[in-house]
């Protein structure tokens, strides 16, 4: 294969795309991998093709060694599938709609569980079918409220997905595992290291969920780990929940003028001052922090909720957000607070949420006060907790409030933040936090889908049973932008041999002809011995230019073709290293040869 | 590679798909190929995908050798540049339109013209860069009325789309002659016979355009050929238009009561009885047959028109609508008649359509008169022609209408039907007609793309010019059909080697674990020789089952092991052509191996 830099449909940029706020994006882009098309959507260009394509292979291989077979969907489905499982609304603002010229409902597949499912159900109809696995690399859709990182977070983005079809949960245990196996190998040939966390199931329902991470500061994902091995998704993490506190000798609450106490560390400072503790001083883990946030349903409808968290801690929106899936959340504008006067911005207590020791948002007669909101809590406010916080009036707040005494509430919420040296919810010591790209997700959907569409098979004994499933994804162009993120350095990407564009990207440099026909050599040669060039042919374009192009290019190999030719060497230089050494011209080819297996 | 039937996604059907008209899509759907998941609109199964990727690397093949390099566009776009070729609109129904979460237009592309003039337009600038020739394969999406025959005509199909970019017309005719140069390799290959014709341009613009027809009496393109070589598809066949008459001893037209001539038949009997020509009788091309169609234009718009054709020929709306475009044409209906009382049903005359020898839509005053419609003539209804038409009234009909001296219309219109005999329009003799199904087809674009969307390249001079394009493409999932449609008999498919799902169909029969044994070490043979096997391993199906399936799945090459064994030879057969030999099971796999060679 090869590729001549004269004609192929490339053009580099000197310049950072403005809308790029990371650096595989800028890359990608300043290096003629991808153009934008729309907001979340790409065009691939030759180079970013090719990428694309051995991440394709890669990924293919490994599928079919875990014997899944292909199969390909549609990504225009009608929409009564997804009406049986419910997902036409659940999905909301995400899904891309529309009508066909006869006006029936339409939709932009984001995922195919309902298609897989049904086609299964369609062909087979027996135990003696399964265990099956079946898998597609295919375009999806999902409208994304924010797109972000070009290729990282889209909104027509290509995705492997797999599907496994057992018996029961044991089979299906065995089936879990090979495809993640299959994962661990399709990152560790692709060069992307990876963690693998505990996650949430968000909108796909099942059990057993877990991210194949791929840890980078630009990710979008904060995960967790501990020294005995407990490794998730922020998301995922539970709260241990403190043991009841006998709170017999804490006074009745009462309320007091605060005045000057704009924060949190203020309003400890006063409490310290005036209403000391006997036992040891108020900190900000003592005050309960009320947080108004939004949340909007698939059906549109908008709810207000409070959320109540040590004030040591602040609301994570995303955990938060997989808690009380499918509604998207956001913090509480102006016409909320409009629409619910009870609620006083930075004096909301759990006063103005209903009477005390009473389920607050419900009248005496059962009925939901006009005006009420639900009320949750983060799991560390058990029963006998002591707090300060909000009197509902302006300047005003309540101290000595006890849990459970004194006030309950709608239930218990995953809001808070998550925190280094937090304890790992299986008590194998202190969290430690980092980011990560997900490129991967392999979950036990148990039988929600075949009980939703109906998919069972004869079990040996002619009984009829629901399938039990597994759904397994890799964003595939999200790997190609997760493996620019992995792999650049100031100058420009530096491809693993596996993905690159080319193997070798050889360099003719000056005016000499000679030169130019040693390259042609070395370039028919390299072709002959099955390596992949790029050969910058270009006889118009100084030398700095093309090195220039060759560093942001970042194919593995670079072998430069120039002055030292007069005393018969060239140059062959690692792209990710620097390592750089002369070889004789007769031996370029084999040298290339050698350092493009050496990198493999 | 080995796929065996045991653990294969696979279940053959007796029955054909009740919604399945062409013996492709039964056959497809039935041999477990394909599957329908909405109409038009289908999902692949393992070996439906296998034969589609087979398809796709030999067009992959074929444009790398003609220059061409790929690139891949989003089926998901928004709406401008489309609006700025005025596609938007004019593609009318057959749009997918829909809207993200921001209520922002975007469309489903049908083709991707604006898109490949874009990203030229946007990389490039200088006529050093040109000739460029990019292509894509791609999923594409078109709102059919009438989706039908499976593949043939889908909603949402994979096109291999290429475009060609060059400095001027001459260096233009270059580019298309190599894509059309491709395109014989590639439907040479696949072992798709076809004809070349000329074709009309439809909604994509542009100057010359050949179509590449599968000959296939379910095509849905009719196309004619001349002995002298003209080859045309029927829609872009022009009438030869005959020398004007001299009409100076015809009398004067006269209305007469025509009672009992409910047909063209009658009617000209009548007139031969009654009215008799001295020249010669009065034949059925003597009548003026008007034919009421309405068009609806792609903003909606309906107008109801009159075709005038001789009564010996047909409207053929497929013409029409060609010659119409962008409208779509259809018979008028009851309402059509109710709003234009003018229009008396089967005596529909130019009298009714305006003042004699004047252009009848328009009033005196220049303004079209309410009710008024255009009339549209078949070329060759030329002056001093006489003809017998509709009076206007029930019962009745005129005589001696003379075209020019007793009335005018609107202008000409191809649509009429092409017959066989017609003369060819370049003189080249008598055309022929046959069906055939558009696998191909090659577009001069001219500059109506860069216009629009204002691609220009600086020349020689420094002087800034528009860029000639030219547009390509090829129906890759079509492919698979005409594949089907061409290679099958009675017994189910009969795929070419090329692009069949397997080399080798290996069948094991009986209970007998020798056979199995056997097979096994044939199956891991053929695999170690590079040849793909597909082996049925199934224990508990009869040989009739196994028999039949492979005659329904149709890979080229079946190796029975069976009874045979036991004298120590097994049968290979070549599934087209049934010819068998029994050979000792020590050479089966090198036998397999010439016959799969032979048949290349």
């Amino acid at each position: 294969m090869l590729m001549r830099m004269s004609s192929l449909f490339l053009r580099t940029l000197r310049d950072d795309p403005v809308d790029a706020e990371v650096d595989s994006h800028k890359l990608l882009v300043r290096a003629g991998y991808i153009r934008r098309a729309a907001p979340g959507i790409y065009t691939w260009l030759p180079l970013g093709l090719r990428v694309l394509a051995k991440v394709k292979a890669v990924v293919r291989e490994e599928m079919a060694a875990a014997g899944a077979q292909e199969i390909h969907f549609p990504a225009l489905l009608p929409r009564e599938p997804y009406e049986a499982t419910n997902r036409w609304t659940e999905y909301g603002p995400n899904l891309f709609r529309l009508k066909d010229r006869r006006e029936n409902d339409y939709l932009l597949a984001p995922t195919h569980e309902e298609m897989f499912t049904l086609v299964v159900k369609d062909l087979y109809s027996s135990y003696k079918d399964l265990p099956l696995t079946l898998f597609q690399i295919q375009t999806k859709y999902r409208d994304e409220a924010r797109p972000r990182a070009g290729l990282l977070r889209g909104r027509e983005f290509i995705m492997k997905d797999a599907y496994t079809f057992d018996l029961d949960a044991e089979s299906h245990r065995a089936s879990y595992q090979a495809q993640r196996d299959a994962y661990e190998r399709i990152f560790t040939r692709l060069g992307l290291p990876y963690v693998i966390v505990t996650a949430t199931s968000g909108a796909m329902g099942g059990s057993r969920s877990e991210e194949f991470l791929v840890p980078s500061p630009i990710g979008e994902d904060t995960f967790v780990r501990s020294p005995g091995g407990y490794a998730a998704n922020v998301e995922a993490v539970t709260t241990p929940v403190p043991p009841d506190v006998d709170a017999s000798d804490v006074p009745a609450a009462h309320v007091e003028d605060t005045p000057d106490t704009p924060t949190i560390a203020t309003l400890v400072a006063v409490a310290n001052e005036r209403f000391p503790r006997p036992d040891r001083a108020w900190t900000a883990a003592d005050t309960l922090k009320n947080v108004v946030v939004a949340l909007t349903w698939p059906d549109g409808r908008r709810e207000v909720v409070v959320i109540g968290v040590p004030g040591d801690r602040e609301v994570d929106m995303k955990r938060l957000e997989a808690s009380l899936a499918p509604a998207e959340v956001e913090q509480a504008g102006e016409a909320d607070f409009a629409a619910h006067p009870e609620l006083v911005k930075g004096y909301i207590g759990p006063g103005a949420l209903g009477p005390n020791g009473a389920p607050r948002t419900l009248a005496e007669d059962g009925t939901i006060t006009a005006g009420a909101v639900r009320y949750l809590l983060d799991p560390r406010i058990v029963p006998g907790t002591r707090w300060i916080t909000g009197a509902d009036q302006p300047g005003r707040h309540v101290f000595d409030l006890v849990a459970g005494r004194d006030f309950t509430a709608d239930g218990t919420v995953e809001g808070a933040d998550v925190r280094a040296g937090d304890s790992a919810p299986d008590g194998s010591g202190p969290l430690e936090l980092a980011r990560g790209i997900e490129m991967g997700h392999v979950f036990d959907l148990g039988t929600k889908y075949s009980q939703a569409l109906g998919l069972t098979v004869l079990d040996q004994n002619g009984k009829a049973r629901l399938v039990h499933m597994g759904s397994y994804g890799v964003g595939v162009s999200r790997a190609v932008a997760a493996l620019a993120e992995a792999y650049h350095d100031d100058k420009g990407l530096t491809w693993p041999v596996a993905v690159a564009p080319a193997h070798v990207h050889l360099v003719a440099t000056g005016r000499d002809e000679a030169v130019f026909e040693a390259a042609e050599a070395i370039a028919a040669g390299a072709e002959l011995a099955g390596i992949e060039v790029l050969y910058d042919d270009r006889r118009k374009v100084s030398p700095g230019v093309k090195f220039a192009d060759a560093e942001l290019l970042g194919v593995p190999v670079v072998v430069v073709v120039g002055r030292g030719l007069a005393d018969g060497v060239v140059e062959v230089r690692q792209r990710a290293s620097g390592v750089t050494r002369e070889v004789p011209v007769a031996e370029a080819v084999g040298v290339v040869a050698e350092t493009v297996d050496s990198l493999r």
